[in-house]
C-alpha cells in the first residue's frame, strides 16, 4: 500500500471497535458550527451528569462507590465518540482494554473497600505520542501506522497505578509541530465552539513546545504546562528526539483548576524520578503552594504583558486582560505592565535551535511521506518558521553558540525578574506575569503563521510554567472605540464562539505557586461574574 | 609582548601584594617530597591552631568573636602562602580586599551582636574561573591575563553574603579540561603528600568534570560533585560554553563533611535560582537528609563497584575499597557488588559530545597559545581522548543523537539502579554506589592518560551527586599475595604517601542523602582505625 492509503486505511476502522449503540446517525449538518452543546441531546441524564462532574466531585463519587469505574468509563466514551464524529479529536480507541480495567477498579474496591489511588476510575485520555502497550504510537507520521508500542510510557505506568483509566488517545499533527490537527492521516480536528475554527494551532511549527497552552487556549479550558523535566517524557514517541535545549513538555488539561492540581500533585507523588532519570527529584511541596515566597498569597502583585513588542493581540484577548486586571484589582491584588523584551530574539533562538536538525529528522521518521503543507511552508522570506523543508548546514559547535544565546536570554530575565521588586510595592519582585496565551482567539483551519504561538513559546525558551485559565469567549461587538479604530483588520465574526484565556506565568520550577496564584486569579474572575 | 612573556610576567608578579614577613625564605629542597607538615614549622600555635581547626569549630569562635575574621583570614593567608611556595597551587592573591572585607565582618559583629550568615569570617578560596570583580579570571588561557572580571559570579555574592572571605584564587589548566596543574601560565601544582606527585588529574581531558572528585581524591580531602544545577555557575568563566548536556558543576572540598554539607546547605538557603536561572528551585531538604528514602538510615545496603570493567584500580585503591566494606558491615549495614555496566560507552558519549566542538571553542578562546603538550595529545590511535586538536566535522543533528545516546543510558541506569531492589534484602534498592575516585592515587606530574577520571566521569554523564572521602595513604607495601602477583605493574614506591580514597554514589539531585550517607560511611571508617 501506498502511504496515502494506509492513512485512509486507518481512519476508515478508527471506530470498528466501538459499540454501535454509541455512534450517532443523527449528525448536525456541517454547517451548524457551534456543536458544544451536542453531545447533550444524545446522551442520558446519568452520562451527562457524569461527563459534567468537576474532578473532585467525580473522584469522590468514585471512591464511595456510587458510580462504578465501568459505568464512568462508558460515559466518557460515549461522549467521546461523539465529540470524535463532530471534531476528528481522536485516534486511538480502546473500549476493551479501558472497560476490563474499569472493571478490575470496581472488583478492588468492593473486595478491599479501598481506592488503588486518587484517581481511581478517572477516565483520562492522552496525546497520541504517550505510548500504551500494544497501541499504536505515531507522531502523525503514517509511516509509523501498525507499529504498535511494545511497552508503556512511564507516564502511563503512573497514571494507572493511581487508579487512573486510560480510554482514547488524542491527535497529534505530523511532526506533533503543528499542535494537534494536521497530518496526512485523514482530517484535521475542529474546535467544537466552532468548527470552523482549529481546536488548538495549526500555527507552522510551534504546537509542540505550546502543546497544551494552544488547545487550552482555543477550546477554552485549563491547561498546565509545568516546566520540563517535572512530569515524565520516558517512553514516549517523539520528534526531534536529543534535541535537549528547548524540549517539548507534558502537562494537563481540565475543565478545572482541581483537575490541574490534582493530576500534577499525584504524578509527583508516585515519585516519577526513579522510573525516568530526567525528572528532577522534587516533590510535591505544600509550602510552596501556599505561596511562602509570595507573602502567603495575601496581597499579590501580578503585571500583564498586553502584547509581547512583536503582535499586537486581537481585540477579544485584551478584553480579556482586562476583565482579569479589574478582577485581581478587586479582589485587593496589585496589577502593573510588564514590558516585553527581545520577544523576537527569543524566537530566533528556539527556532535555530529545533532548525538545525529538523530536516534530517524529519526525513528519518516519516519518508517517503513529504512535510505537509500546512506544517509551515509559508514563502521563503516568512520570518520566524519551524522548516523540516530546508536543509541544515549548522555545525555542533554553531549549536552550542545558540545554547549560549539561550543561557543569556534565561539570565536576563531573571535579572529583569529580580529587578522588578522596585515596581510592586510588596517587597518582592513580580509574584507572576498574566499574557495572552495566543495574540488570537482560535483561528480558522489553515491559518498558517508563525505568530500564533510565539507568546506561548517564549517561555517554553525561559522554561517557565504557565497555566492558562478561560475568561470569556467571543462575540460579535467591539467593546471599545479603540478596538474598533485599532483592529480594523479583525473581523469578531471570524472567530465568534472561541474562547478567550489568559495564561499566568512563573518561574522555573515553581509549579505549585503557579497553581496557587492561577486559583487566586480564577477565583477573583469568577467573584466578578 | 608574545604570550609567553605575557604568563611569564604574570607569575613573577604573583606575590607582590603579599606581605613580606608571610613569605619563607628557608623552603625545603626540592627533593623533599612530602611537604605536608612543612607549613607548620613557619606558623605560630595560633595560626596552626586556627587553620586546623575543624569548620564547625572555627565557625563557632568567630561567631563569638573569639577569633576576628581579620586573624582568621591571616592566619589561612601565611599558611595558603606557605602552600605555594611549595606546590603553586594558587593563581590570585588579593590580600587587600580580603583583609578589608573581614575587617567589615568584625566591626559588624561588634556593632550588632549578630553574624552575617552562617559562614561568617570563613575564608574561602575559589578555583580561578570563579569571577570575583576586578581579579582575573582565566581558563588557564595566557590570553585572557590582565582582562579582570566586570562583576561577581552568583556563587560569590552568595559567599559573600553568608559571611564568607574569598581569599585567593586556585590553579586551573589550560581548558580546565586538565584538571587544575597544567597550564601555559608557569609551573604545575603539585601534591603537598608527594611533590612528584600531581595534585589533580593531568589526565587528558577529563579535568572539569571530575574537577571536584579528582584533587579530592589525590590530595586526600572530602569533595562534593553535586548534580548539575544546584549550584550556581553564572557568571564563572568557562571553556566548551554552550554545551549543556555534559556539564562541568561547582562543589566543596573541605577537611571535613561538615564543611562539605554547611557550604551547600548554605548556598541553597540563599535561593540560587533568583540569580542564576539554571539553578534547580529545590531547597535543602532535611527529610531527604534524613534519609526517608532509604529506610530513614537504619539498616542501608552499599553496593560496591570494584571496577568499571575497564579499568583494573591499583592495590591501595582496592585496599580502600575493602577498608570501607569491613567498616560498613561492622556497623551493621549490608554490602553487595555492583557490576559496571556499559562503562566504555559512556566515556565514549561524553567525548563525542565534548569534541563535537572543543577545536573550535580552544581556538575562538586561546589563540595564539597553542593547545599545550599535556592536555591529552596521545598517539592518533589512543581511544578515549578529549581533542582540542582535531576538527571537528559533527553537525548538530549528529550532536542530537549523541545526545540520545546519553539519554538512553540514563534510563538504563535508572532501571538498574531500581532492580537491584532484588539483591539488596532491604527491600529498597541499593542505596548508594561505593567504587573508586580514580584507579590510581595520585600519579607523576605528566602521567597523561584518559584512565585517570574515566570512573568518575562516569557519573557526570549520568548525572549522579558523588562525594570523595579519604581512607588511608599509599605505603611501600602489598597487602595481600593476591596483590603482588596481580599487579606486577604497580610500584607503590612511585606513589608513596599518595591518598586513598572512596566515593559515595547517589542518583540524580539526591544531594541532601549522598551527604548523610557519606555521613554514615565515614563514621563507620573511623569506627575501625
Amino acid at each position: 500500500m501506498s502511504w496515502q492509503e494506509i492513512a485512509t486505511e486507518k481512519k476508515a476502522h478508527q471506530l470498528d471497535s466501538v459499540p454501535k449503540e454509541w455512534i450517532s446517525s443523527n449528525l448536525p449538518s456541517t454547517n451548524e458550527l457551534n456543536v458544544i452543546e451536542y453531545p447533550r441531546t444524545f446522551l442520558s441524564p446519568l452520562d451527562i451528569e457524569i461527563t459534567e462532574s468537576q474532578v473532585p466531585a467525580l473522584i469522590s463519587q468514585l471512591a464511595e462507590g456510587k458510580w462504578s469505574a465501568v459505568q464512568v468509563t462508558t460515559s466518557f466514551y460515549k461522549r467521546a465518540i461523539i465529540a470524535q464524529q463532530l471534531t476528528n479529536c481522536l485516534t486511538e480507541i480502546f473500549v476493551d482494554r479501558a472497560l476490563s480495567r474499569a472493571k478490575e477498579l470496581d472488583e478492588h474496591l468492593e473486595k478491599t473497600g479501598t481506592v488503588v489511588g486518587p484517581l481511581h476510575g478517572l477516565p483520562i485520555s492522552l496525546k497520541d505520542q504517550i505510548s500504551i502497550k500494544g497501541i499504536d504510537s505515531t507522531m502523525g507520521y503514517v509511516s509509523w501506522i501498525g507499529k504498535p508500542a511494545e511497552k508503556n510510557s512511564v507516564l502511563v505506568d503512573i497514571l494507572e497505578s493511581l487508579g487512573a483509566v486510560p480510554f482514547v488517545k488524542t491527535n497529534i499533527p505530523q511532526t506533533l509541530m503543528a499542535s494537534g490537527l494536521i497530518s496526512s492521516i485523514p482530517y484535521p480536528t475542529s474546535n467544537p465552539y466552532n468548527r470552523s475554527l482549529t481546536s488548538g494551532g495549526s500555527s507552522g511549527g510551534e504546537g509542540a513546545l505550546a502543546s497544551i497552552r494552544i488547545p487550552s487556549a482555543f477550546c477554552g479550558v485549563y491547561g498546565f504546562r509545568p516546566s520540563s523535566h517535572r512530569v515524565p517524557y520516558a517512553g514516549c514517541v517523539n520528534s526531534l528526539e536529543g534535541e535537549d535545549a528547548v524540549v517539548s513538555v507534558l502537562g494537563p488539561l481540565s475543565n478545572s483548576l482541581d483537575g490541574i492540581k490534582l493530576f500534577y500533585k499525584s504524578v509527583l507523588s508516585k515519585q516519577p524520578w526513579l522510573k525516568d532519570p530526567l525528572v528532577v527529584r522534587k516533590r510535591w511541596s505544600e509550602d510552596e503552594y501556599n505561596l511562602i515566597d509570595h507573602g502567603s498569597g495575601g496581597q499579590l502583585c501580578f503585571a500583564i504583558m498586553w502584547h509581547n513588542g512583536v503582535i499586537v493581540p486581537d481585540p477579544p484577548i485584551r478584553r480579556g486582560l482586562e476583565m482579569t486586571k479589574d478582577a485581581l484589582l478587586a479582589a485587593g491584588h496589585k496589577v502593573i505592565d510588564w514590558t516585553p523584551h527581545k520577544q523576537a530574539e527569543i524566537t530566533e533562538t528556539w527556532q535555530a535551535i529545533w532548525n538545525s536538525g529538523s530536516d534530517e529528522d524529519f526525513k528519518r521518521a516519516a519518508a517517503p511521506e513529504p512535510v505537509i503543507e500546512s506544517m509551515g511552508l509559508l514563502p521563503e522570506d516568512t520570518p520566524l518558521q519551524f522548516r523540516p523543508d530546508q536543509p541544515s548546514t549548522m555545525t555542533a559547535f554553531d549549536l552550542w553558540q545558540v545554547h549560549k544565546q539561550r543561557r543569556d536570554l534565561r539570565q536576563e530575565y531573571a535579572q529583569l525578574w529580580e529587578d522588578s521588586v522596585s515596581k510592586t510595592g510588596t517587597g518582592r519582585p513580580v509574584d507572576a506575569i498574566i499574557c495572552p496565551a495566543a495574540p488570537y482567539a482560535a483561528p480558522p483551519h489553515g491559518l498558517n503563521n508563525a505568530n500564533v504561538a510565539m507568546i506561548s513559546m517564549a517561555f517554553n525558551l525561559l522554561d517557565y510554567p504557565a497555566l492558562v485559565i478561560p475568561v470569556s469567549h467571543v462575540d460579535q461587538q467591539f467593546y471599545t472605540q479603540d478596538d474598533r479604530e485599532g483592529y480594523e483588520r479583525y473581523d469578531p465574526k471570524i472567530h465568534e464562539h472561541a474562547p478567550i484565556v489568559i495564561q499566568v506565568v512563573g518561574r522555573t520550577m515553581e509549579e505549585e505557586a503557579v497553581i496557587a496564584m492561577s486559583e487566586i486569579v480564577d477565583k477573583a474572575l469568577k467573584a466578578t461574574k
